[in-house]
């Protein structure tokens, strides 16, 4: 029985984004930047607490415990929060809110992949500005007239931050527009944009618990900005769905915002693996832009990347490679644990 | 500081759907058809035994032990399993994929009322042909041109179930288009469309955790049909996010599946509350549609619905309460214990 071809002339077809492997076997996983170390202790006890009768009832619909941990954390108000099932949840719907527009929306030709599925998928028009030979964002490029603005800092999959006066200098020259920073890393990098909120409200930061708080099995993400933007966000949010945090996620959350000390230490030991890391890569005559987030963005003037990324796989080391242009030649290493880094150098002194 | 003008120009701006109450204080709560009974004891045991390091990585995308679980369950195939954040997510998603045509969407005047939010959201057209004067969907309204259509059995909020050749009557009618059976109430009600999916290719049947299985707080959603249209599906659900299930929905899901007996037991009792409520209600002069779901749509000659509803709520006892045309005398109460129903009697006995 074969589907009926009027049937499949009103189906939306997309082109869906390939996420990296998921290796269920016992791997050296350093391909989706995750974090090495386990979540915080107050969420293990969260979990072995949680009161499990409440997940019969729908959880609360404003997520207002999470929406309350950040805004404490952060220092802003609770009507500046949004949170989301992950910050591919979060980035979405502020496609879908806030780049309404005829005029096209400005990211870098190299950046996170997910902007081009998003902007094709709500029919957005977008152009996509080159970055430099070394990588970098041009900020001129963000001086013509456009729709809206996105892009990473650090950006990905280069790991480049840009300082904030960078930052503010993109966000100042489009205040007629929504200029959104993707903060996934931040936290392994330096100043987040969050401190220019008081000073521009066409400004959305979204960040993540998936990297520096490891919880990316968990899929929580969130936005902060002017209290007027999150409640258009909220609008379009209920319109799709009132309840899309769940009950772990409410609860386990804000046990990993509360975690201070545990948050900087672990962040605190994932730079410092790094850095290490990117000395021995330097001696094996690896070149990379500066890395400042927890993976680096490497390529080897001798080795071939393809060969290598399967040469590694053999070895059950798992990195990632998309072999697209401009950066066939790249391979991108997620920062895992010292031991985890030295089985990838021991491997790579062996190489060829 | 307020916002400037140019950027509230292209802000997508929607009416958002407004969710049932969520009280927080200790209340009878028949106001949002949430199961009274606790998760499965599998779910209790899963959730003390969580691998919490397993936080840290991303969930499996796929989501296939999910999949799995209810493909062994449900006796179809893996590719014929969809699953989401909660059937909001899942029938958000139909809308984008299977509704893209110029012609209207049908879907009744009296239902659900999200559809309407969706095909404004997406833009889809709709024209929603009324229920007749005892609220019965008339099956000859979805025998004109269309582009999808899509309406609950149970119907919501009035609790009424057609039997499955109405249904089938339907769906043969329209094999040109998609035809989505919401079954959200389905397994306290008769027989499943599933039974259909051998004949019918344009058929997709979805249903939730939320209910028969108490897991309303785990946001867990599915649909059931052909191959190609769950392929379809999940090409639109990896370009929005590729991880939308996070690993306590996995995990916690999987084992609320399992349980049959602990499913049909307490499926059973509240069967049996409500055919039992049914009498109480007849016997204090209200009136309602045979209710087949967990719920009953009631209305009385005598009070004024809202007065009611009002009069409850000052007891602590929640019901649901629209107002809106056709519906402004009825009240939608959901079948709870035994004991808060004959709460919920006790005052009504009272009332005036």
């Amino acid at each position: 029985m074969e589907l009926n071809p009027k049937i499949l002339e009103n189906i939306r077809k997309v082109e869906p984004y390939v996420p990296g492997e998921q290796p269920q076997n016992r791997v050296i996983k350093l391909n989706t930047n995750e974090n090495p170390y386990p979540p915080a202790p107050g969420v293990v006890e969260a979990v072995r607490n949680m009161d499990v009768d409440r997940f019969r009832l729908y959880p609360d619909p404003t997520a207002s415990s999470l929406v309350n941990a950040l805004s404490e954390y952060y220092g802003v108000g609770e009507d500046q929060v949004f949170v989301g099932v992950g910050s591919d949840d979060v980035l979405s719907m502020c496609f879908l809110t806030f780049f309404n527009s005829d005029k096209p929306v400005l990211f870098p030709d190299i950046t996170y992949s997910f902007y081009k599925v998003w902007a094709e998928l709500y029919r957005i028009p977008y152009v996509c500005p080159e970055v430099d030979e070394g990588f970098r964002i041009r900020r001129e490029d963000y001086y013509r007239e456009n729709g809206g603005i996105i892009f990473p800092n650090p950006n990905a999959p280069t790991a480049i931050y840009e300082e904030l006066d960078f930052v503010e200098d993109i966000v100042s020259r489009n205040q007629d527009v929504i200029v959104i920073v993707d903060e996934a890393y931040i936290d392994f990098a330096g100043r987040s944009a969050l401190e220019l909120l008081d000073k521009y409200k066409n400004l959305l930061v979204v960040q993540t618990f998936s990297k520096a708080r490891s919880m990316a099995g968990m899929r929580i993400g969130y936005a902060i900005g002017a209290p007027e933007l999150i409640k258009y966000l909220n609008d379009v949010k209920y319109s799709f769905n009132s309840y899309t945090m769940n009950q772990p996620s409410l609860v386990y959350g804000v046990e990993a915002v509360k975690d201070k000390a545990y948050f900087e230490e672990t962040v605190g030991r994932i730079i410092e693996t790094r850095e290490w890391a990117k000395k021995e890569l330097k001696e094996l005559g690896f070149v990379f832009p500066d890395a400042k987030a927890n993976f680096i963005f490497a390529t080897h003037p001798e080795y071939d990347a393809k060969e290598l990324f399967e040469a590694l796989k053999k070895e059950n080391i798992y990195v990632r490679y998309w072999g697209s242009r401009r950066i066939e030649q790249y391979l991108r290493i997620t920062i895992g644990t010292r031991e985890e880094m030295e089985e990838l150098f021991s491997f790579l002194k062996r190489y060829k």
